[in-house]
């Protein structure tokens, strides 16, 4: 079982101390995201199978030498499609890596605030996670790793252009930055479409909750920078941290006044609903599930429900998604039998 | 106020014993309706605002010689929109007569299972209301006040076709006797078709909660005879009670049993998802209120839910309703105030 290899029911990344009402409220977590190809190797486009298993080999022998403690490498086209499907969940491996074909793996920390993945988009991809705001650390960290890893592995790098990608998007830095974004308030008062407009003047990307291509369930946004050329990393990080983010948590942070102020009673109404029917359902899909922990989320961080907290929330988040549920029950569960399990998980943690 | 009128917080045909799974926790009610009118007066579409007002007072005084206990008489004309909508919530009074015009007005005995409405549709409309199926009953006690009527007003009566009335649909016997029925298995499985095909063939009308013109709400739906002419009252009882009824219970204790044996855990998930909106909600509209509170009578009939009693929820059909929500606040409530009212009388009733 791979969930073994992790340190605890939760990532440390989402292993959060109750939040006193500040920005850790809306921002859940921080991530940064390194894309590096070996150089004299064709890219993902155009290697053979062949060429693919002997990156995934040259990868882990180095990362053996890294001498990064806590650091588990494991080959994904012969895991499991449950243990995939629970690392998505977790969120240290793509959706992309999850379903593609071919030799590929992921390196994951014991703590999971640090994944690599092998033969995504790019050869290597690596990730570093931190709770709440913290995108200096997470840059610190991959920064670091990032140097510890052209110790023993040579990247493609331009003097002109910087770092090659398979994809021009990432060609420069080959940084992404994103914080994860929890905007109940602004979804429910129907403000969404202002986020996209700040968004979009700033050329920055608004995403959904698993990254690029998924949807925006249970009101969790990924916001993150688009340009990667022509600019050093500590001014992306800057321009996200400084120029856009207290924008958008001001807006949510007003919204959430308005509610508080305006029509106590609507907000209470759908913080109770939330907690009313997840206590009481007998059959809860995914997105139903979402939908209504976010709402506890809302209630916790604005005080308007007690017994709640956020480290249960976030367990509850992780634990009622398909693989972790089956996880639970430890056994395999058809899809109709995963939402009466969904159901009775919440049922007894919720039990206040 | 009205309701000091009043027996109890509910009237005497609500007041149920708990069901022992029998027909009554699907036969919520009896009713019996005559209609009547009296000799050498204009029918009401004929009647002037003067003649309206003779029929009035004339009924009052010989009411009064009736010496029928218990039996008030009021004038709705003069009465306040907010008594007329607490009659018609109470089943005492029909949607026409609240909304009515000129001279019109209703003879409610104490413990609200007879009343005589004056100028309706027709001069006199007599009903019996009795819990659970009782129409033999309902139809003697009628039976007996129609008798009493007759000693001191004389109806229009024509030897072949029997008691004249406004609408052709009522004429000879001037009877309609109905049953409410609670059928909300039959609804979830999509089957009420059937129930409708069955009534259209044995010429019997299916209408909402409030009888005629009105939506079925809650999956209460009132069956009644539509033939008056031609047949005796007793033959018209007995063809509803003996032809019709045991079928349609029938089938919709065996919806209930599938739902129980196929998938119980929906049927939980919809008594469950009840119970869970109900107790937490902040604002809740009387439609939303009767659809869950329906879910929660099936699921105390049923057994799958405890510490709701039938009695407890008769009382909240009743009271969630916006005349008596007022009456419980003891304050005029705007629209939006009534459903914030209505969700916190539910919270403080279902605070189990």
């Amino acid at each position: 079982m791979i969930l073994d290899a992790f340190d605890s029911p939760v990532g440390a990344w989402l292993t959060v101390t109750e939040p006193a009402g500040g920005s850790d409220t809306i921002v859940v977590s921080s991530r940064v995201r390194l894309a590096r190809n070996i150089a004299n190797f064709p890219f993902m486009s155009k290697a053979s199978a062949a060429q693919k298993q002997e990156l995934c080999s040259l990868f882990e022998q180095r990362v053996a030498k890294l001498g990064m403690a806590n650091l588990n490498f494991m080959m994904l086209d012969t895991a499991s499609a449950h243990d995939r499907q629970l690392l998505l969940e977790r969120h240290l491996i793509s959706k992309n890596l999850a379903a593609g074909e071919g030799a590929r793996g992921v390196a994951v920390s014991r703590d999971e605030t640090l994944s690599i993945m092998v033969n995504e988009e790019d050869h290597i991809r690596l990730q570093v996670l931190r709770s709440g705001l913290k995108l200096q650390e997470c840059w610190a960290q991959a920064d670091q790793i990032d140097n510890d890893l052209q110790q023993h592995l040579e990247f493609a790098f331009n003097h002109r252009f910087g770092y090659l990608t398979a994809c021009p998007t990432n060609v420069g830095t080959g940084l992404r930055v994103s914080v994860m974004l929890h905007l109940p308030a602004l979804k429910l008062n129907g403000d969404m479409d202002k986020v996209f407009a700040a968004a979009k003047d700033m050329h920055l990307a608004i995403r959904g909750l698993y990254g690029e291509g998924t949807e925006a369930v249970g009101d969790f946004y990924q916001l993150s920078n688009q340009t990667t050329l022509g600019r050093s990393e500590e001014e992306i990080i800057h321009e996200l941290e400084s120029a856009v983010l207290p924008q958008v948590l001001y807006m949510e942070q007003d919204a959430r006044q308005r509610l508080l102020t305006q029509r106590p009673y609507l907000l209470d109404d759908r913080i109770g609903r939330a907690l009313g029917v997840l206590k009481y359902a007998r059959v809860l899909s995914t997105e139903e599930t979402l939908f209504h922990l976010s709402y506890l989320r809302l209630g916790t961080a604005m005080g308007r429900i007690s017994g709640v907290s956020m480290a249960l929330l976030n367990r509850l988040f992780l634990w009622t998604q398909s693989a972790h549920l089956q996880v639970e029950a430890a056994r395999d569960l058809d899809p109709e039998a995963r939402k009466v399990h969904r159901a009775d998980v919440l049922r007894k943690y919720l039990n206040l």
